[in-house]
């Protein structure tokens, strides 16, 4: 809950809750459209009047799957991460083992798939560690984060469009490469420096 | 650099890097086309061959901005919060304050206008402390964080679709809400535990 005595605007003036505007919706939806949809999202263009009152558009990037990250602790301290090519950044990436869960579905039943998938691991202690939100501006990505202990090694199976590798750290090597850039993917910075800040590493 | 020497797959196996894949695309696009554009984003619509083999597709959302956000950090340890219903939510949110930098234009600039237009905040010193995607199986949107210090007040100025609220608070109160998922954007939340870290708040 936002402390909302706290809240203050510009020249020092504190108002309380009942002063301020609320946190309802300013915005207005005059009408949608979908011009582009695919299995995994969909483009909703709507006319809008702004909190301002004026006219304007708004392109919202529609997620048919929830994120979910999952952080890996095994018993000696390691973490497990995934590397892949992401087509979408042109670029090579270290993640957490991460997935979507199709909408309508439990976000820990795709988190507990997921890693089985890309890791081979099943987990017995999962605990979620945070809800977060990968890019407002533009879309409605939800995530949710775990981590996951009582770690057990099986064969893993990654999806026929995937081609993955699997990389076994100390959880501190990890962090640090959250700490440093050599992870970009926000949904594992969060994670990682959530699950370090948890534990005192 | 990832250190090669510790990737690892299955079976304890362990590869030099000469006997891994290598990071680069092992995708084919066979052709693209732009069903969708606004002034913010396109969609690229791909017919790919996917790291297996198999023919797909892919929808990448391209984005016209950097993402740029800023911890702005006063002498008192005070940071400031932007508060903000985002219509691609429906739901209201408090973060960093952050904004984009037109692809072609320097994000730190971006990022010292955000800041002032946001806050009314204009910093003399200025640390970049991470490049992040924030999402990745759909986007190319990256986005650069970074803290500002010795600040000044002025007047801000929102832009005219804004409907802003500013609060001021202790750096460790916004850490904890971070933490604890009143906080849910992941630059937000990425920039705070990486702050966080740095300072041994």
């Amino acid at each position: 809950m936002i402390d909302t005595a706290k809240l203050t605007i510009r020249m020092g003036i504190v108002r309380t809750f009942a002063d301020m505007k609320s946190t309802e919706n300013p915005w207005q939806t005059l009408n949608s459209s979908v011009p582009y949809e695919n299995p995994w999202l969909s483009i909703r263009h709507e006319e809008v009047i702004t909190p301002a009152g004026t006219p304007g558009i708004y392109g919202v990037v529609s997620f048919k799957n929830k994120a979910v990250g999952v952080v890996p602790i095994d018993a000696d301290g390691n973490t497990y991460l995934v590397g892949q090519y992401r087509y979408a950044l042109n670029e090579y990436s270290w993640e957490i083992p991460e997935g979507g869960s199709p909408l309508g579905t439990v976000p820990l039943d795709s988190a507990k798939r997921e890693l089985k998938e890309e890791t081979g691991l099943e987990a017995k202690k999962w605990t979620e560690i945070a809800r977060i939100h990968t890019s407002n501006s533009a879309t409605d990505e939800e995530g949710f984060l775990y981590i996951a202990e009582d770690l057990t090694e099986g064969e893993h199976a990654p999806e026929d469009t995937e081609d993955l590798r699997l990389w076994k750290l100390p959880l501190a090597e990890a962090i640090d490469m959250a700490m440093t850039s050599r992870i970009t993917d926000a949904l594992s910075v969060s994670a990682l420096l959530i699950v370090a800040r948890l534990r005192g590493i």
